[in-house]
Parts: structure tokens; C-alpha cells; sequence
């Protein structure tokens, strides 16, 4: 794909256009990005994708040919145009690191920005998080069901696209897997990438065991043999059994293992363990993978299924369950000429989609080492947190808990200044590690896949007064 | 993203080493690319991808860079690097050209290359097939839903990654979309991109009045306000009217919408009919959005909703009901050094992952100008059209029916020969009428939604049998 600074709604640049013409392009405006609902009825979900949002936002710019594009379209102003021309982001942007565990409701990313600015940014921060945080948050869940067993994303052939395919790779890592099949996400964000065979090099040979002969000679090191293509008990498992024992050292110092994909994973792994532990390949390991996502897994488990790992494709790399990651890009609030920060709101019809207006901060505050609750409050609300703190529920405010010692710690850090990038991303394995320790963080009773303890995201009182006078008056 | 070439699973990339060194690596192969279910239990699929996998396969080299990653994997022959270092595609493909309604088990491709070249392009050749034939067969479900009101793909901020979105705009103008809000897939593509507002627009004046005249006075020559920032039948509506009677011209003149994103669709459109009919403004369309799908657009028809035209989103752009689609690269057949054609069959533990052996074609027959049955026959069989042709099940063998006034006409097209490309994709324009066409060949009982019509794909008595002897032969 050529420049993608295009890949916006064609909303967003008749609104610039008519901000520019009514003189209100460079009034400076808050976004928030937030997300409403866990996929899954999960209990949280994992924030992914700044690392590219923060690529686009550097590479914002506009060809000649994008210029020109625009200008056939007979309605943008010449001078909207030229200032497209010159078009560099000088805006503010704050975010959730990439691994942190998020919560409906609450900021993901803050952006501040003049008005125009802004609105171009939105289409690319949605998909970018909304595609990243539903991987991540999705192989995440596979991940726990698998108990510590690796998970291995193999499902690039039915992403929705090339970049979902490397994208998606990179949001499963962060989200726990091992691996993945793709080469380009190993290349690019350095996703250890493996693989072994098809089915189509079993049928390129004259038989099952010179396939599997020739491959273990060619890759001793750690072979592992796909045992379906005709028949797993009867033909795939002894030639394995048979050509580990010609081609590899003695047990002890080999690594192998089979992998079966079609046919019943209980019945058939509990079959292969014990034939291969009879012959004295209690070394080799089972991998298995077929349309396989958490809930398969975990029954699997559950039945006894003998399997050291799983080769995930097409449920993970699309969210198949709930393929969608709500996140949305709302105005929190607009500046006036003399600074002043004035909230807005959006009413609607359907009560979850009314907004939490103006500028804000998040703190997540932790109870005896573990994250009890996240806090909205004003951006510049003097919080004493040395103080006992109140804290309700913004729906039902009788809900209320008082906490005397806990910690604070702000969820949101500065990743742009007046346009400069401030934010160093770290490294994929760091960020893989960083999700993981975060989640050690959150109770199990969060972590449970079956209705999972609602964690609670309050609002400041100061902010909740706020939004509560904000809709009273818009309805009046 | 930078060169594509890597967009691999990394089985790949061992096998066609492994081929390299057991000197298997010129031997031609047979793929095909095929799919096994059609999403949403509908009747057809629409493939589409094409274009892209044509430029993939163009652009298909490797990079310095690429071969030095490989070698640092250190299980790669330098003689098999060096053989990357000069890649080029020399094979032949044949494809159902975009647009086509295909359907399950049949070939939508075949590849015929040396094995190493033939295996180098599955993943990506999957990926595009599989993710634009989604979203194209999504799409036209949507769009045959709407009866004839225009449907405008709308779900860039939802796709998974940027590619998604504008290929999936792409695709969703195949299937019938008339239009999509993504821009780049207006500039790349030409698929038209309209918008008008979002919510932040109103919010961002002092009232939503003002924000209304604002735009009908910046862009009169079709404004589409959106009605529901605060409350639709009390401001937004009687806001839009005014605006409309004080900024365009009179009726007969002006060309004018408005737009509904939440709320009960079929009660506000019905009230928002009846108080625009009443107040003058019969002319005014209404556009709705909102999580929308076929079954919700057929049930709001029903339910009598005054809907003009609908704007549509997440459930297209990710094919939320089912966001698979299950194509799959299956070894048909190889070449001996003599160059006869040896079938290879693939069995399985799932019946439903048996493949059909050998080199093909396929023929759709025609009967009274409409599409009745497709067959699957041997790449040199010889047919003779003129005679009447048994058809029968493949499954159910006694299922049989013997057309004698009937055209054939093969459905697969030269692609590459001998590595050059001799298919030139038509625009995306034309695509699109070719598929609205191709479905017009096709009785109602087919495209039906609930239970539509299981249409036949038959293998010709030859091919039937040489599928029947060679799975005996191997199960024995």
C-alpha cells in the first residue's frame, strides 16, 4: 500500500474542510478512544496497536497525487488543500502502554490536537487498536485455557489481508502465544516464526515414511511430523516412531514431536501418547491444531487429551467468536480562544453509547498489590491519595467502597508533545512480558472466562457531578 | 509494509528447502485453491482477490535483507538461498475471474509449477482469496437484503488493519456495495467514498442548529445531517428541516438526506417519515446506520421502516457472522520426469477434508439460460457437449438427471503461462456489473437465504471414478 495518511472515513475530511472554511480548524480539541464492551464476555481486555498508530501519526502527510485526488473530488477549498499540502501533526497524544489491561469505558488514548488535525487522525487510531487490542485480547484467552501449554498462531492463511496476517501475529505474541507460522511478522517485529510441513509434502513422496525419513534426515534437530494425511494409528504414527528411530540420535538427545490435524484430538492423542510411550518415544511431544480456540481447549484439557501444544489458526487470527472490538474516537472537549477547556458531551439514544465528557486522567489503584479499581477524574483534579478514598459505581452511585491503603498509579503516558514524538516503544518480547506481568496484577475472579467479576471503573466525584449536569441539561 | 515476498507460513519455507535438497524442487506440482462451506449457510460465494494475488505473484522476489534473515534461522541450504536470491516465477494459474459465484469443492485456482514455486505462494494466495471472497459474499447478501436501496460499506475503523479496509471496501463493491466512506479505497481503487458528518461535528458548534446550516451552507449540493447528537425527534429533525429550508434551494432543486446512527430504527424512521412528509420535505432520503446486517436490513423492511439507504459497517467489514472463509491449497497432482500427470489424493479422519485428485477444468451448464450444475472433469477430457449429459451426486451416486438441451461453459481462465501474466483484471467497475450479471444466471432457489438450494458440483464419471479407485486403494 502506497501512503496511507487516505486511509481516513471521507467524513472526516468534509468536517476538516468545513473547520478550515469556518475558521475553526486550529481550535484545539480532545478525543478520546475507548472501547465499550469485552469480546467474549471477558473480563478485561489487552490494549495493542500504538506502535503502528504512532508510525502513521509520524508519516502523516499528503502526495501531490493525494492533492490532487482531492481536488477532483469539487469540494474542498484550495486553501484546505494547500494546508493539506503542508499538513505536519503538532498535537498531544497520551496512551496505555501496549499490554496493559483495559477496561470498558475508559481512555485508551487521549489526543490534543487543533480540530483538523485531530479528525484525521481518527479512522487509523480505531483500526489499528480495535484490530490489535481483539488479537491480543482473544489469543490471550487461548493462551490461559491452554495452562501453560505453548500456543503457536498459525492462522495467516485466514487472516483478512497480509497486514491483518502480521499484525495479527504481532497482537497474539503480545497477548501470550509462543510463536507464529508467518515469516514476515518473525521478520519484521521479530515473532519467532516456525513451521514444519503440509500435508502436500506427505503426498509429494511415494509413501508416508520416505516423507518423513527424508525430513528428519534434512532437520534433525527438531522434526516434527504431521501424522494425518492417511491414516494417524495405523500409518502416520508408526512411520514416525519408525524414522525418528533411523534418523535421530537416542532418546535423551533428540527433539521431536507429531502433530495431528483433522479427526477426533481426544480420542487420537490419547491413542498416540500411549503407542508412542510403549515404544519408547515417551519424549515426543503431540502438537495438535484443527479450528481450535479457548473453549476447545479447554474441553480438550478437561477430557484428558494428551497434547504439549497447539497450533491455533483461523479462530485467533480473526476473533472468529466476536470478530469486532468496539473502540470508538469521541469528542471529550474543545478549548476556547482564551484556553479554557469546555466539555462536551454526546447524548443518544441508546444509553451506552452517551460519552464522559472533558479532559481526563486514569489512575488504576491497587489494593494489597492487586488492581482493585480504575478512576476517571478531571485532568486536573488535585487527588490526595494519602487519604482514604471513596469509590462508586457512576450507574448505581449506591454502590460504594471505601479503601485506606492503596496505591495509585496513573494508566495513561505522554506519547506525543505539541507533535514530538516522546514515547520510545519498547521491544515485542518486552511488551509480551509486560502484559503477562500486568495480569499477575488482576485477581483471577477478573480472569475468569464464565462470568467474570465486573472490575470497577469509577468516575471521579468531581467528574461524575460533571457529566450528571452535562446530560441534565442537554435533555432539558 | 515493505516487500511481501515473506508472507509465508514458515512450513514453506522448509519444505521447498527440503524439495531443493532432495532435488524434487523442478518437479511440477498441481495445486488447487478451494473452499468447503459457504458462510451463513447461504447457497453461493463470490470470489474475489484476484488482482491482488496477480501482483503478488509479479512482484514475488527476495530481497538481500529476506535472505539474510533466512540464513540466520541457520537450517536453510546456501544453495537454496542463493535459488531465492534469483526467484521468478515460471508456472501457469488458471481462476474463476473476480466476481464469479462459486461454490464449495470446486476449484477457484489452479497452480501448475515447480513444486518450490507452487509451494511459495500458498499463504498469500489464501489469504487474498479467502479474506475478499468474505466480504464480497457478505456484501452481496447485504445488498440483496436491501432490495434495491443503495448499501455503503461504511466499517473502515472496525477492519483488522488498514489493508482490510480498503480491501475490504474493494470486495464489497463486488458484491454490490454502491459505495464505501473509506478514501484510499476511492484513490487506489476508484470505489466511489462518501461521508458527510459524525457527531463530533455538531458537538463542536454551540448548538446543533448552527452546526446544521453551517454544512448545508458548505456543501448544498447534497447534505446528509446527522439527526441524532441529542434527541431525533425533538432536535434533530426539526433542526434539519430548518436548516434545509433556509440553505438550499427549493424543493424539486435540492438534493437532501438525513442520517440515523442508534435509537429504534423502525420507530424513528417511520416518525421521522411522517414529519418530514408533512412539513415539505418528501424529498429528504433517510440513511441509517448502526451495527447493521442482512437479517437486521430484511427484518426493519419488514417491519416497515422508511429507510432510503443504509450505511453499513463492523458486520461487513469483518464478516461478523462468520469471518472465515475456509479456502484451502491442496496437491492435486505432480509430473514424473516423463511428464505424465501423477493424481495425488489427501485423505482424512474428516470425510469432509478428502480431496479430488488430479489436473481439472470445470464447466457451469446451462440449462434455459440458467445455470443448473457445475462439473468438475479431467484436465484432457474429451466432452462432447452436443449429447446429452448425465449429471449425478458424487456423495449420492443415485442422485442422478440427464440434460440434453444445455450449453457448457468452462469457468476457469488462463492466468499465467509459463510465468507471464496473460489475464488483464478488468476495472473495478466492471467487475462489479460482471457480478450482478453472473448472478442474474442463477434461479432465486439458489441466492435464497434460509435453506436455499444445494447446487450441484459434479465430478464426471471419470474423474469420479479415479477419486473412487484411489481412495480404496489407499484405505487398503
Amino acid at each position: 500500500m502506497k501512503n496511507k495518511s487516505l486511509l481516513c472515513d471521507f467524513y472526516e475530511l468534509t468536517m476538516a474542510n468545513g473547520y478550515f472554511r469556518a475558521g475553526m480548524g486550529e481550535q484545539i480539541s480532545y478525543f478520546d478512544v475507548f472501547f465499550r464492551k469485552v469480546p467474549d464476555g471477558g473480563g478485561f481486555a489487552i490494549a495493542a496497536g500504538l506502535e503502528q498508530i504512532i508510525n502513521f501519526i509520524n508519516d502523516l502527510s499528503f502526495t501531490d497525487e493525494d492533492i490532487e485526488f482531492l481536488r477532483g473530488k469539487n469540494i474542498f477549498d484550495r486553501g484546505f488543500l494547500e494546508y493539506l499540502r503542508n499538513f505536519k501533526f503538532t498535537g498531544d497524544v497520551w496512551a496505555v502502554p501496549e499490554g496493559t489491561p483495559i477496561f470498558p469505558g475508559e481512555p485508551a488514548f487521549i489526543v490534543r490536537a487543533p480540530t483538523i488535525q485531530a479528525q484525521l487522525l481518527e479512522t487509523y487510531m480505531l483500526l489499528s487498536f480495535n484490530h490489535q487490542s481483539l488479537i491480543a485480547t482473544k489469543s490471550n484467552r487461548i493462551v490461559r485455557a491452554a495452562e501453560g501449554r505453548p500456543v503457536l498462531e498459525f492462522g495467516a492463511r485466514r487472516a483478512h489481508g497480509a497486514e491483518a496476517s502480521v499484525m495479527g501475529a504481532r497482537a497474539a505474541y503480545i497477548g501470550g502465544c509462543a510463536g507464529t507460522s508467518c515469516v514476515l511478522a518473525d521478520r519484521d517485529f521479530g515473532v519467532p516464526a516456525t513451521g514444519t510441513m503440509a500435508h502436500s509434502w506427505v503426498q509429494m513422496f511415494p509413501d508416508e515414511y520416505t516423507a518423513f525419513e527424508t525430513y528428519c534426515k534434512m532437520y534433525p534437530d527438531n522434526p516434527s511430523l504431521l501424522v494425518d494425511t492417511y491414516n494417524v494409528l495405523k500409518s502416520g504414527i508408526p512411520n514416525a516412531m519408525k524414522a525418528f528411530a533411523n534418523c535421530l540420535p537416542p532418546k535423551g538427545q533428540r527433539n521431536c514431536s507429531i502433530r495431528l490435524d483433522s479427526g477426533d484430538i481426544t480420542y487420537l492423542t490419547k491413542k498416540a501418547r500411549a503407542m508412542l510411550d510403549k515404544n519408547g518415544f515417551d519424549d515426543c511431544r503431540i502438537v495438535v491444531s484443527n479450528s481450535l480456540d479457548e473453549n476447545i481447549i479447554r474441553d480438550l484439557i478437561l477430557q484428558g487429551a494428551c497434547v504439549d501444544s497447539f497450533g491455533v489458526g483461523e479462530r485467533l487470527i480473526t476473533g472468529k467468536s466476536e470478530p469486532v472490538f468496539g473502540g470508538v474516537y469521541k469528542l471529550a472537549a474543545v478549548e476556547d480562544e482564551k484556553g479554557n477547556i469546555i466539555p462536551k458531551i454526546k447524548i443518544s439514544e441508546n444509553a451506552a453509547k452517551i460519552t464522559t465528557p472533558h479532559f481526563k486522567k486514569v489512575y488504576r489503584i491497587f489494593v494489597e498489590g492487586k488492581a482493585m479499581a480504575d478512576l476517571i477524574c478531571l485532568y486536573d483534579e488535585e487527588m490526595d491519595f494519602t487519604k482514604p478514598l471513596e469509590l462508586f459505581d457512576p450507574d448505581y452511585t449506591w454502590k460504594r467502597r471505601t479503601v485506606t491503603e492503596y496505591e495509585a498509579r496513573e494508566l495513561l503516558v505522554p506519547v506525543f508533545r505539541g507533535g514530538k514524538q516522546v514515547y520510545t516503544c519498547p521491544d515485542i518480547h518486552t511488551v509480551q512480558k509486560y502484559c503477562a506481568d500486568q495480569l499477575d496484577l488482576f485477581w483471577d475472579e477478573v480472569k475468569r472466562f464464565e462470568n467474570p467479576h465486573n472490575y470497577y471503573v469509577d468516575l471521579s466525584r468531581k467528574l461524575w457531578q460533571l457529566k450528571s449536569d452535562m446530560l441534565g441539561g442537554v435533555r432539558k
